[in-house]
């Protein structure tokens, strides 16, 4: 019981020595990179460079000891660096006490929120976010965060949340732009982008081992970070339009509840909301994937608890939102993470660079972390999912659209909304139109078959219909209409009969859908009855009155209920001979 | 093709003597009825009491020309009116032009969505509208209705559009509360609630025909218009403190277009779609169930267009927005109307009375159209729907509970939103959980059953998976997290079989996952291998690069998927006493 919810109970007690040092290692090159990209981050969500750092710390370790996944990296991500970007910015301006205060809520709220949908067993409510949503949003998050550091990139005050926004603000500030800027920019994007394949290359040839070769290319960051700074310290470029991160506060965050102010909250809700749904389904998916390699698995809605109170323990430690990140994670499982401690020694080791290192940041250039912002999302943009997922389903490519179009010309939550909102119309008009068949009788046979697709005998008085669906009410008023059409369609109509082989659930609004048929049937004296109800649906209308309203009869078998209603027919029909009579007839 | 778009060519060609003669009944009954409702509900919107009367001229025509049901009465109704009420009243203070502006473009806007989403067959989207909502929503709005009337009825200055802000205004409005006006209210109370039975008795009794005295027993309402105003003229009781109409401005209404105000328009447009999918959802019932009655049919999505441009007219004409009313229509068949032609019979004969009997209109109490009202949404009031569907469905219920206190606690709109929002998660939460079954070999055959269920044979090595339901967004990830998990439970694994008998249909959603499954089980060196997929689904599959990716294989059935993974087992199987054998292992 106490390994349900605190799971490092389970790999605690059998840690090792072993285990320890594949931690540190694993640590180690985390913390390499996860030094620049937490500063990085914060600058990209308008936060102050050591929130992002602050972010590495106290969610690192209630994610150690809470979470169940042995790989992933918890901490500041783009994407929702973005999203915290998009909402804070909407309540109060970017560099204010206010807005960092919004920062701080976002991650209260969103981790509250986590922490409850995980207590309660909620987490399905991240399935209203389908594949092509989420593949769209984050192709088209990439895009913005990308557009967004075309500031430091450039040198230029440029300004913007939307492409209608940053473009003509490009072209406004073209005059600005700092060429000394451009060029370092130009430099650092082709290193980085070099360094993740070429880095590790490079060391084997000059003859380090593989292993080591590898994980040393993980460094390349750091030597962005290092080069950069000293460059900028040596030359003076600070003065020739290089901009610098400035003062970094020197040690550890202070704690506590930042102030409370309720017209804040309200305005956050719903950013909150997405933050947590968005950050959990990217963790959730990293974490399966590096589990199933291991043959290891993640719990989803202890997960949901495990986020919920790191971003819990963001918001109360200065930081900012974080979630599970891909390329860190995947760095942490490739350097040989054991247990989830490789995250709480990342977050000792942030700990120590916070009280030793931070002076040393005080020249590095912004341009170097927008540099790296720009390398990794360069790994979020698939632009061939949207000709892919068209290609597979309109449906899907429709939403998938919505979702990048409004992202990209709207804002970051207008574009999950719209592909959110048109999935769930989608996937309703799917299911407003469950698969009905008109059926007769196979002659010779009790088997009753859809009336278009085969060869088969009906009777005027008598209109059997089967639905291929459970009834719900997504699909309770296309059931009334194909009766209603019918009754107005066959003046010799008697009786309908309604084959329920595979409904396996009948909701509320069916169950009325149903009473109405039978009290419009009735007017019209045309009895409804049912056959091949299963057990389960049976006992649900049991507990309903429309067993006693019902005028016709429930039947055992569709055959029955036909016996029953059209007695000559139906036996005449048993009879092949007789049958094909009746059908040249 | 032209009777598509102009249903009223299929019965115009064929109008008799006698279908003019009935319709004349008709037209005449419901004009009795509709002079007094038209203005109460016009007084419940909160508009002045003509705009009822307009609603019930060009719209009507319109309907006459565009609608498919025969019977249908369409004009201002109570619920529409209070929704009205309650969107008007959030951007503008009732009685100013602003207001009435705001009612305007709320017919203009929810009529054009109406008339779109007909026209392109989008009528799916009232399925949104769960029978649970939209009864709760309806019981709700009634008794939001009568509070709304307790200030006519009690002659107090009472206010609040919700239960919590009405009952505080009753007790701080005791000390105005006029003994007049509630004894004249008592009255007309008692009198409209016993004519609803009782006037057609009493006419019987004096020897009367039944079918005149069920006809003349629906002049109630004139009735009680006609004696009230009366007594009030006659005593001078509105010197007293009953509340009179006042001015109705004698003549047709102007027609045109209102004045033009986007950002009006932006606040209106989600209420608007609120009123045209309440409004569609109460009408095509009401016309359903009277046309088969007739074994007639109505077209849903001809509906849609027919009441759209209604509201379209009502929008240019001062009018307010209509649709369908129950009470009203029943009437209309009753006395029957044989054709469309009543409800334009109808607008003639309220244009007649606008030019004549306005000034007669001057002294009618308001205390009576309140009565009017309140005993009309007597009928809407349905208790014991919520301890009926809790019991049938908790999932039901709660949507059910939750549409009405927040209709009455919190609004109009944010009941109906979060009805409708608590249904899908709910509905969500059930189709994220698809019933699937782990299956195995039933000895001596070549069936495969559900391994809790029956006494099946399973190998170590292959874990056969059934799902019961398509492949969407909503279960994607249930199938993921299943197939993880067993990976983690079995070390044994090599082969995994998705027996896809029930998948009628893979999203893409779901075709990610089934790629994601396939990946991560490949980096544990486990095989993935579907089983009995149909043709439209394989087609689908086809058209991805998910078969080149698989694997494994795609067999036939799942006992070819068992001779070719576990040979030895499944044909020592198919013979029932060495199967016998190897389960008493």
């Amino acid at each position: 019981m106490q390994t349900r919810f605190l799971p490092f109970l389970t790999w605690a007690r059998q840690y090792s020595r072993a285990d320890l040092s594949n931690d540190l290692i694993a640590a180690s090159v985390v913390t390499i990179m996860l030094i620049p990209q937490g500063m990085a981050y914060a600058m990209l969500a308008g936060l102050p460079p050591q929130a992002g750092l602050y972010g590495a710390m106290l969610p690192l370790v209630l994610y150690a000891a809470f979470g169940t996944s042995r790989a992933l990296a918890v901490g500041p991500v783009a994407v929702v660096a973005l999203m915290t970007a998009a909402a804070a910015g909407a309540v109060a301006q970017s560099g204010t006490e206010h807005y960092h205060l919004a920062a701080l809520w976002l991650a209260l709220l969103s981790g509250g929120m986590m922490l409850v949908l995980g207590l309660f067993r909620l987490g399905f409510i991240a399935s209203f976010l389908s594949h092509p949503v989420i593949s769209g949003f984050i192709t088209a998050a990439g895009i913005l965060i990308a557009a967004s550091q075309l500031r430091h990139l450039l040198g230029a005050d440029i300004s913007g949340k939307t492409l209608p926004q940053v473009v003509p603000s490009v072209f406004a500030n073209s005059a600005d732009i700092s060429v000394l800027t451009v060029v370092f920019a130009a430099v650092i994007l082709a290193f980085l982008i070099w360094s993740r394949a070429g880095l590790a290359r490079l060391l084997q040839r000059i003859g380090i081992a593989p292993p080591l070769a590898k994980l040393l290319g993980k460094t390349a960051l750091l030597i962005a970070v290092v080069t950069s700074t000293l460059l900028v310290w040596a030359l003076g470029l600070d003065e020739r339009g290089i901009a610098i991160l400035g003062d970094v506060p020197r040690g550890l965050p202070e704690f506590g509840l930042p102030a409370f102010d309720f017209g804040l909250l309200q305005l956050l809700i719903a950013p909150a909301a997405m933050i947590a749904i968005v950050g959990y389904v990217e963790s959730i998916s990293i974490a399966q994937t590096l589990a199933a390699k291991k043959r290891q698995s993640v719990d989803p809605d202890r997960e949901l608890v495990a986020l919920g109170l790191a971003n819990l323990g963001a918001g109360v430690s200065n930081a900012m939102p974080v979630t599970g990140g891909l390329s860190r994670s995947i760095v942490n499982y490739d350097a040989g993470a054991a247990t989830p401690a490789a995250g709480a020694i990342t977050a000792v080791l942030i700990a120590m660079a916070l009280m030793v290192l931070t002076p040393l940041m005080y020249f590095l250039p912004r341009v170097t972390l927008a540099a790296i912002i720009v390398v990794a999302v360069l790994s979020l943009l698939d632009f061939r999912a949207l000709p892919r997922t068209w290609a597979y389903s309109r449906a899907d490519g429709a939403a998938m659209a919505a979702t990048m179009v409004f992202t990209l010309f709207v804002g970051v939550e207008q574009g999950l909304m719209a592909g959110v909102g048109l999935s769930l119309v989608l996937f309703l008009y799917r299911t407003s139109r469950p698969h009905m068949a008109v059926v007769g009788q196979v002659p010779g046979t009790e088997h009753f078959r859809n009336i278009e697709r085969h060869n088969v005998v009906t009777d005027d008085q008598v209109f059997s219909i089967r639905v291929d669906e459970s009834l719900y009410f997504p699909n309770a008023r296309a059931l009334e209409d194909r009766v209603t059409q019918a009754l107005s369609d066959r003046p010799a109509l008697r009786h309908v009969v309604l084959q329920c082989t595979a409904v396996n659930y009948i909701d509320a609004s069916a169950l009325e859908s149903l009473e109405a048929i039978n009290e419009r049937l009735q007017t019209a004296d045309v009895k409804f009855h049912l056959s091949e109800v299963k057990g389960p649906v049976m006992d649900q209308l049991t507990r309903s009155h429309f067993l006693d309203a019902l005028t016709g009869q429930v039947f055992l078998t569709q055959f029955d209920a036909m016996v029953a209603l059209s007695p000559d027919l139906t036996r005449a029909c048993q009879l092949q001979d007789r049958c094909e009579t009746l059908r040249n007839h």
